[in-house]
């Protein structure tokens, strides 16, 4: 698989998933507002994969503090840059609960360095401090995915037909994949499985990214389009339903790309497993409920083009709700990289998950 | 509006639909195997629309009929000819049963003319009386949906959110519309409505047909794209739905443009009316249930590519049903040019509307 993003010579560079699946090339990013610019659009895209780059871009922006912008002569002010830096990039999109839990993170760790700094600190420490905190949430995220999907594939019967929706695979990610972790678990366990892709207008995330990965992987992969998926359950050519997720409530509601609740309400008609597949970086134990998780609206261009030609007439009005909500009580289980959950999904087992008691 | 069709100087013009809504050019068929092309690449489309357009194409190979490739020195050589002829333009498209409708009723029409023909027939008062019933098939659509749009318009509530999908208007008949139709007439009676339209992929005649209809009519449109359908219901940002039909089993199971399926699950799941907007040429009696329909698969190419550009990658393997099916039980009620009719849905109900007891 092509590395969605990577870490040379000062530079992070992003695969720009805007030209897949047709042309393969990195945008390299100097400072962190290319990574913010990066992920508004769409160079980097899901949720585990726009923390990773968020991070990075944190890290970046404070290896650049070494030159004319900011003058940090102390620990502490260093800290206060890394907060002004965090913040301006926690805005990039607003659904994916992701991209403020690493920037929360590299704040923490870097937060402790600076409580605990000695007399003799170099600001230069925290700046390696920074780095090596970006590259453990890469590092952990590609981990925590093939531990999710081996975790994931015991639920994947022998010749399953899985439905996903968007791209929840290494794209989305820093590598290997949540939903497509999974895919590539059950084939790796030699389950004989093959894909349906729904091609996820606006942007094609499955037409472009999901079938691109499969058939590099060598597993078999059948697009098909957004109004097709009720209709492939009911002539019974599919088993289950795997997608991602950009940010998890405590009840269990989902929020993922539009699109995906269209496909739990076939699921639930023709009582077929919908599991979602994320690590817990995307819950937020904040919101009880779906409801109050931000839905990014994006341009309407999106929906009026497809592939850079007008299709729509002048002057139409569009709604564009990148996600949609899908309710926990629909959620056959959530597949995480800490174990499987099954309804009723609480704030209690959510807790006894990410802080199991020694 | 502009013409769907127009018959002028011995030639078929339809409008090409697969150019809207940027240019606006009509196709002139000067014999039937231009009109069987014309429908197989949907430059005309909808139900109604192409049992009129299959209608003038078997009168058109009939006048045609007068130069080198037939000779049908007697009545019932004639009426052997158009049988033919009828037969090679019957499997255009299988779906749609307006199709066969149509030329059933052409035959029908020219059989009676041909047994009762007097001894002094001319084989040209022939081809006048198909050509006046293809007119008159055209004429009868139109003045359908105008009383279909009547009846339907008294189930829309004032100041009514409207979901439709694809494009089951003026465009996709003789004129006017069925679900549009509905529409049309309730925006004449004032009743402020407005209407979302599912952009409907592959084709997009969503994105294309109906918003430059209801555009041109003023009516106040909002284009998302089909994963979009739940979502909207959900925020409760519409109040129901009304779609058109490609054919209708006796127990109502609705063959319709494929995504209606998944539009018909989230209008259940939300408590929203589903209608079907049908005239009855749409009825199949011959069909107890909806399992029978043929279903139109269509070339792949719709879904790897738009307007010649490619979006997925090479070799990928693609599922294109043209249409699905919504179950009866699910449809609200189907609203007809002779009449509304409620579940349950039965053959006796049927021919108690279509063959009213004097």
């Amino acid at each position: 698989m092509v590395e969605t993003m990577r870490w040379e010579d000062e530079t992070l560079f992003l695969l720009d998933q805007t030209k897949l699946p047709h042309v393969i090339t990195y945008l390299s990013c100097q400072d962190y507002p290319d990574v913010k610019k990066a992920i508004q659009k769409l160079v980097v895209r899901g949720a585990p994969a726009i923390g990773a780059a968020a991070a990075y871009g944190l890290a970046l922006g404070m290896l650049k503090s070494r030159g004319v912008k900011f003058n940090a002569p102390t620990a502490q002010e260093f800290y206060h840059q890394a907060q002004t830096i965090a913040w301006e990039l926690s805005d990039a999109r607003p659904t994916a609960v992701n991209l403020s839990w690493a920037l929360n993170r590299m704040l923490a760790t870097l937060k402790s360095a600076v409580d605990n700094a000695p007399a003799s600190l170099n600001i230069n420490d925290l700046r390696s401090t920074l780095l090596a905190e970006a590259k453990a949430i890469y590092q952990e995220d590609l981990e925590g995915n093939k531990r999710l999907g081996r975790l994931g594939q015991t639920l994947v019967p022998a010749g399953a037909k899985i439905l996903t929706h968007c791209n929840a695979g290494a794209l989305a990610t820093a590598g290997y994949g949540t939903a497509l972790g999974v895919v590539r678990a059950a084939a790796a366990a030699g389950k004989k499985i093959s894909v349906f892709a729904s091609e996820t207008r606006p942007l094609l995330q499955g037409a472009r990214l999901t079938t691109f990965e499969l058939l590099q992987e060598e597993i078999p992969v059948t697009l098909i389009t957004d109004g097709m998926t009720g209709f492939l359950m009911a002539r019974k050519m599919v088993d289950l339903v795997i997608v991602g997720a950009d940010r998890i409530a405590a009840n269990g509601d989902v929020a993922n790309k539009i699109g995906t609740y269209n496909i739990a309400l076939g699921a639930r008609e023709h009582n077929l497993p919908f599991y979602v597949a994320a690590p817990v970086s995307t819950l937020d134990l904040n919101l009880n409920n779906g409801q109050d998780i931000p839905i990014e609206e994006r341009d309407p261009y999106e929906v009026t083009h497809f592939v850079g030609k007008k299709v729509a007439p002048c002057g139409v009005k569009v709604w564009n709700p990148a996600f949609d909500l899908t309710p926990g009580q629909y959620i056959t289980a959530i597949i995480t990289d800490r174990g499987i959950v099954h309804p009723p999904y609480n704030k209690e087992k959510w807790q006894r998950l990410t802080n199991p008691s020694p």
